[in-house]
């Protein structure tokens, strides 16, 4: 296709003439599209059905340690979950403490814990004028969210397709004081896809941060979920690295069986250094007698064991494939030399990411709503919902049935087309 | 019985001979018996089994305004569930967010955002230099846990027939700014099966605190724990009270199905005023996506509606009501007149209240230990774990069998009389 960037005022004038008309044709459908939820299809949580009749009225409901899961205890979770779950992000059971149904939930109170009580004798940050976390920018909304909410100030640290810019997390964490964590998705970031190179991963755990409570945030929420059974991503063991470099206390690692099992009713685990896990427990034991252990073992009775999840995540994969692929197909179609964005085909996760023209991306996201496709909200994956170019759009491709989503995708390439033509007429 | 107060010396000797006797025969018989968890028997949460049976692969998982209890969404729960809920603590569904498993988590998370992020816009209390909480004693072990944690002061109010000293209650809360909150189990109270009378619910409905963030804790954990069919406590609704009185935000109730479907793996919910349950909803947007619907919707299949939650407590009552009824009738036959202790005989509620002679807990929980009962510890319910009196043991009799049960309470009205005794030869 030849470059937008290189066409004249009247060549543009006239492709924009026939989007337009492609445009109102859709406009007219009075549709109502989705691309904005990052939530699996009805047909996926239906793969997990079988997991509702592991548990009924006459099954064993002990565990292996012998507890009773219908009744008080356990405040670490089983024994067995948590192999499960240490298998799933590659790291020991015994670092893994088992919570409820939400890793968000996990992020948040561990976040709150620090504010309140500091992390292992150090000044509660509620005390300190000023907490900064490093956010690798594009990234994920409920993690600025919650960092917003307790009045953090975030730093954007550009990714790159190793990683975050770690010259840059480097410079910053081993200088600055007030530098008290980063988010980071390691694998198959979100929204990106990037998976960490084992030289980032290295570098985090080589870091020689200012703070003594510096922590990362290690949010491996696409551990398990592969787009192809031949081409599946990995990424170090962070807990093992950090130890390895003498800073075995650095990382708070995150999971779930949100996109695994069912989102909500899933189970999720921090997973961290044995003094961490400790100082975890003593805090967890004022505030809960003990997460839902009857899930746990719905959980582990089901999977038996992470070649069951993984068998399991191979469902997911054929289901959402089709849905990624038709849309890089049709980017690569519609799109490719146009030079008027950029993507990456992730192999896993469950977002990709559409770089468009600076300055396009509100415009883009509007015209697409007004075609009934509601996507993500331009700036989303920024703290504070500031994009500072404008231009990159997140596209969650699973929620929508495969045609919809084409639809969707047709009306986003139009839209894409004719923002960056108004843009490009704009600057002649 | 004969007043031991009254006895001479001589007669007192003798009995502490015949009691070492039986004492030593029990000591030498090994035993391993516990009357300190507030769990339910083994017997009790079969009667849940058939929960386990209404969510299977082939049922309707969607909650009736058409939510897929399967996958995200509904941060503060399925009206269905808000209705149960609210009906077993007799309040309105609209005043009803639902949560995890666990309402010793949700009282956790709003002292936890009081500290954080203040109340309604008031100053956080992790910036202020003081703050207090009352604590009606005998109290709950991990009420004061939650508030020692965050380094709350808490002040003791006792008890009385009717429930806290209210006296007490309104000149603190009235007069002083610094006091925050305080700690209620309004229905068959936790340790002592108080229940407040309408008088006690009105007056805290009508209090004036000094602090404008001032909260009532309701603890409504015994709201449906009836001991009999046709005894069972009614106590006001404190949330339609305070709005009566002009003080419609004033309270925080809290409860759960954990001793009524399965501990740990029950649903747990706060009540409030509109107010407060807009802000609540606007934090917890941000520390989840969303709880257990599934486990949400399981309870409401199974219970079906209050009147079928009602009929399954009873089943609890009948097993449980045999081993408080023993207990007491065991008391009375032991220790009625003797005047070396007092207790009531709850009508529901999880435990049993001995208070002995000034000075006594502590031995004579050391002596049951030394034969074989696990109690309590002496001062647990109490802040900082200190009774001031040394006087106030907690019972728990329903986690062991009926004949276990039998025997520990036998070996404990020996340690009560020793002890006794011993503190009565003392001031000889």
């Amino acid at each position: 296709m030849q470059s937008y960037q290189k066409m004249s005022k009247e060549e543009l004038l006239e492709i924009k003439e026939g989007l337009e008309k492609e445009y109102a044709k859709f406009k007219g459908m009075g549709l109502s599209l989705n691309m904005a939820r990052g939530k699996p299809a009805a047909e996926q949580v239906d793969f997990t059905m079988p997991m509702l009749d592991v548990l009924h009225g006459s099954a064993d409901y002990m565990s292996e340690n012998g507890e009773d899961c219908r009744n008080y205890g356990v405040v670490d979770g089983l024994a067995e979950a948590k192999r499960l779950l240490a298998d799933m992000i590659e790291t020991k059971p015994e670092n893994v403490i088992i919570y409820g149904n939400s890793s968000l939930n996990v992020m948040y109170d561990t976040v709150s814990r620090s504010f309140t009580h500091g992390v292992m004798g150090n000044t509660p940050w509620c005390k300190l004028d000023k907490v900064k976390f490093l956010c690798p920018v594009p990234g994920y909304d409920r993690h600025f969210s919650v960092t917003e909410y307790f009045g953090v100030e975030m730093v954007n640290v550009p990714m790159t397709p190793e990683g975050p810019d770690m010259d840059m997390v480097e410079e910053l964490v081993n200088s600055d004081e007030s530098i008290k964590g980063i988010w980071c998705v390691p694998k198959y970031s979100n929204p990106q896809g990037i998976v960490y190179s084992d030289e980032t991963v290295r570098r985090f755990a080589n870091l020689k941060p200012a703070a003594k409570d510096f922590r990362i945030y290690w949010d491996n929420a696409y551990a398990v979920h592969h787009l192809y059974e031949d081409e599946q991503a990995e990424i170090l063991d962070i807990i093992g690295e950090c130890e390895k470099a003498g800073n075995p206390d650095m990382v708070y690692e995150f999971c779930s069986t949100s996109k695994v099992s069912f989102p909500g009713a899933g189970i999720a685990a921090i997973a961290a250094s044995k003094a961490n896990v400790e100082e975890i427990v003593k805090q967890l034991s004022i505030q809960t007698i003990g997460f839902d252990k009857m899930n746990q073992l719905r959980h582990v009775r089901y999977f038996k064991d992470i070649d069951g999840m993984r068998a399991h995540m191979m469902k997911h994969a054929e289901s959402i494939r089709p849905k990624f692929e038709m849309i890089t197909k049709l980017f690569d179609e519609e799109l490719a030399g146009a030079e008027i964005g950029s993507w990456i085909s992730p192999k896993g996760g469950y977002f990709i990411t559409f770089e468009a023209l600076e300055g396009c991306a509100k415009s883009i996201i509007a015209k697409a709503k007004e075609a009934g496709v509601a996507m993500t909200p331009a700036g989303a994956p920024y703290p504070y919902g500031k994009d500072p170019l404008d231009s990159v759009i997140r596209i969650a491709p699973t929620y929508p049935t495969l045609d919809e989503l084409k639809t969707a995708t047709e009306i986003f390439i139009i839209c894409v087309k004719l923002a960056s033509i108004e843009k490009l007429l704009a600057e002649k």
